[in-house]
């Protein structure tokens, strides 16, 4: 049956994998408490749509740190697309491109940084872990040559969270792990193990998060004596850690709880969002991912001052199913939701998408 | 089994139609959270009975825009009675004269103004979609001419929600559309595809809201500038657009949120009731749609400002299951649990209703 | 298996009698919300036990409108026991009176006055329907004469709910009613249907309530003038109707939705407890029904001002079950568990239970 | 498959034991709301972590009356462990000193003070429930004796609670009591029994709790005269008490509602600890128990102000299903689970933890 809704993708995207690694996408933290609540906090804020308006020419575009997107829907950092779709995140970026939005590509990719950037067709940006300051510093720089525009630190693993799934799957998530060489350019072992079904071989691949326990916001300073990309910070869940981002000068903030996928009992993000935007004030963007399945998601993070949100999970389940044109559809079936939201809530624009369209209830 | 209460006749409802229509009435948009919380608001309201009243002589007799009714409990405008029942909109129009109340014939209807005008016993509005203006302007005359008494402009329909029954079944709400021309005065294809259950042709049939995204509020002076009769905006859900519309001068509003099957994620009716009645302030007439199944619920919307409500899916199951005797019970059964309601709730007439017999929690 | 608590008891007691009996005890009104919730509403209050107490001599006895009874759990009025047991209101009354209680008599007793109150070791109360002045005054004298000590006067009943089990079963209340003539001893016909299971015959009895839905105020000055028993009002769920009573003199209140059984949609009792104790003041003694069924329930409402709880369903419970040892193992299980309850709570006797032993949550 | 978390070792536990036995460990009181709810608080609280701090050196060790312990995770008293395991207390001595941590052993252990002293491998606190002067007073002398560091006075238990499993099983829970003599060395009975799933014979062993409800807080003063060990008061659910108590100089308090087992309607522990911190206010130690299955769950509890938390039931699975090691894991899978939750959640260190790292919605 063709796929009418995100939530089609992910029972069509069911099965197909490797059970292990279909656990790694879809599972959260200990009981999964934030991973159920990211989508059940949707259903407790109220669309409050006003009437009589002409949204005949209703126009979604917008910019983020000002690049032009087609849609403030962006693809959010996710690990290791070889093990959802031989293409990988080569095929994420061209779906990303061709829908006319941003994809974000994660340290953990299995296609090398300079390979995504090619066969992109829309702008990139570099999600950043600091396993070591080598890799690290080896990975802005090659990023920031291959054309990304930004750094996105992630913020919230200094250690890896309970995914107990995996615990039990005994699935190394660095298995997943580390962008191939720019010059060996082969897909890491995962994608064919996970083509195979078979078992995964951890070998002699490091444990990822080394010295992520120790970075501070000082932190930011050290990369900015590597690059001059802009920096936004993923994982901020409070207004105290909003402002203190504010005041090491980022340029946005991704409100995210990890999917769920690291400590278990924080706060849905939509929850937490307008706590965010009231301390940032305007003074970066904040932007917001974690249980976006639906066009009216969008809007309404967009109405508790999202200036755009991410998507992971639905990202992935295109590329399962259909690999490149699955992410495209995906991607056009959340476009076309959100616009018609719009219209439907009589929001002829972004600009008119405003704190009143919402109650929470 | 004789039904006895109006979840007996949905029940009866079931399986009689082709699925796809019986979708179609059944369904709302997106994930029905909407349509879900219309009749779960309800049970928030609690009661607040008064004791040792007279209410033996209790009346429940009212009028709309100065038009008397039985009752305070109108028929609302749902599209299609064909599809329901061979008579379609005859035997509604019928059934509710003889229960002494008022019914509002869609602008989708499977009769044409006339021949419902020429069935009907009691008083009608008309409910406008503007799909094009000639047509508009066509069936406002011709309502006008017919002896309409107000005509009920739906303003919550820029473009078609989000109904995935259909989408799945392939269902083209508009098959289901356009008043039959006056002169033909023959049924709409939709009606003998229901009785035999078989597959809709489509054919020649245009989209319905061609223009429905331009509607602005200067489309009432057009509306105006065509007929003396009052108008009503149908899907009004906040106190901005209340107000509004009490500055346009309309001469009443419906809370609705399209039976859960526009934008997915509203409130449920009677939750916005109070800050719609409380914007108003008695400057227009204020009614309320959208999951009314008991007595008791008229009589929690009537306690929290509406002048009346009207029933949409009560009166299609009766249509499916009996035809205009079916209707009439249905009215029948709604009137009587609402009379009793009143008494066992120590309010012998209309005006006894205030604020405070109900409590939301 | 031994009952170890009442809801064992109504576990035991469904199927031993005709389905229609079972369902006129157990059903409520409508979607029966109120029956549900009178339990559910339980659920939310907690207990603040205190600790370090000397409750070695926890003594629960009380008094009601000045007569002792040996704990603040009465019996309360329930329709035709005599579909419930053999014995009927006798075999009840004198379990009531070995529990060292109160009972109070039903208008619709499947025994008379007169011979309940010679079967009773304990002291009574009668609940008053009134269907016809004659009838009602009859029994007033009666009670008076008979030694009855309080008249508790029924008004949430200007007519009967819409108990859909009944109407389902074509079940009619009020076969189950009307005192036998007191002359004539016999007891009502519906009780040896209820023994054979066969079908009631409803022959010419009368529908109950004619005049009820005419009471007012005014109605206690005519019982005052028969009689000069205390006036209980039974049925009042609002502040605005105890200040009335208060006003009216009535020696007390029952807080009581007729166990879910009148109108659907009315608080749970333990829910507005708090405003008719405060409303009150103290200027009369506030008694409280409905879902009732564990030691702490009735600490609760004692914490909530009320004077003394009566329990209805499981006296019928232990009536079915087992005739008067049932019903006097009922009272004891009550007894026990309350009486644990206040040891537990820090409570060594009744003027220890305040308000701040409870919290809403 | 090896328990990776607490849940997988109460599944594990479940069908090893003779079912009176389980029950009697697994239940609670009456309706076990207050069982449930232990758990279900826990969800209602959101973590709200901080990010770029270095927690590298993240250090969870602590003192508990100025006792060093690994962690602020104690063993709660718990009965009979014998009937658990041949080795009973001795065994959860053993595995809580090797975990660094301090026990507390129950006056109805299997093991004798003195045996359960001499297996220890860390430190003792002595649960003291006073059913007669005489035996009380021998086992707060012989504790003291022993090396044990505090008197854990119960003060929510004058009488047992209705625990309806037990009940139904006529499991007399104190066929499980009585610390052996010192002298006879033998283990209780029970024992035996449970490792037979035989019947228990209670034979002669008396009721424990004998003057259980004549306990004021003059006993704290007898207690003093016979011995100068720090006293906690096991059982404090208010405000008020823990004012009492601070006032009668305990040295700590544990908030616990007695794992659900005594008056059923009492908050949830974690719901109540926030008003008896405020009481204290730092002027004695407060801990809690009840429904700790989680390392975020400690931090919850310590973001609100506990010192330090105590498990029951948990210590009793890793006992049921591998003795000491499987207490020994359990401990550590709390201990490794609490010290990633405060990495994770932006804490180096347990003064850090805040109240504004916690939310309740």
């Amino acid at each position: 049956m063709e796929p009418i809704n995100v939530n089609d993708y992910e029972m069509q995207a069911r099965g197909r994998l490797h059970q292990s690694i279909e656990d790694f996408y879809q599972g959260g933290s200990d009981d999964e408490v934030t991973l159920r609540e990211n989508r059940a906090a949707f259903e407790r804020i109220r669309l409050r749509p006003r009437v009589l308006v002409d949204v005949s020419q209703c126009d979604i575009r917008t910019a983020v740190l000002g690049i032009p997107v087609s849609m403030p829907i962006l693809v959010a950092p996710t690990a290791a697309h070889g093990m959802a779709h031989p293409d990988g995140e080569c095929a994420t970026a061209r779906a990303a491109g061709d829908a006319g939005t941003l994809m974000t590509v994660s340290s953990s990719a299995s296609c090398s940084i300079e390979d995504i950037a090619q066969a992109a067709t829309g702008p990139l940006w570099f999600q950043l872990y600091i396993d070591t300051y080598a890799q690290a510093k080896d990975y802005i720089l090659r990023a920031d040559a291959a054309g990304y525009q930004a750094i996105v630190l992630t913020v919230d693993l200094p250690r890896l969270g309970r995914r107990e799934r995996d615990l039990r799957n005994g699935f190394r998530a660095y298995q997943a792990k580390h962008i191939p060489d720019a010059f060996s350019g082969h897909d890491m072992p995962m994608s064919s193990a996970s083509a195979e079904g078979g078992t995964v071989e951890s070998g002699t691949i490091p444990e990822v998060v080394d010295i992520g326990d120790t970075l501070t916001w000082e932190t930011l300073d050290w990369i900015r004596s590597l690059t001059s990309l802009p920096i936004i910070l993923k994982g901020i869940l409070t207004a105290e850690d909003a402002l203190l981002a504010v005041e090491h000068r980022v340029a946005g903030i991704v409100v995210s709880n990890h999917g769920g996928r690291q400590l278990d009992g924080v706060p849905p993000t939509i929850e937490v969002l307008p706590e965010v935007v009231a301390a940032v004030a305007g003074r970066c963007e904040v932007y917001l991912d974690g249980g976006i399945r639906r066009g009216t998601d969008v809007l309404k993070a967009l109405a508790l001052g999202a200036n755009a949100v991410l998507i992971g999970r639905p990202v992935l389940w295109g590329l399962i199913v259909n690999g490149q044109p699955g992410v495209r559809h995906v991607l056009q079936m959340l476009h076309d939701e959100f616009r018609l939201a719009m219209m439907l809530a009589g929001c002829p624009n972004l600009q008119s998408i405003k704190p009143s369209l919402v109650k929470i209830v």
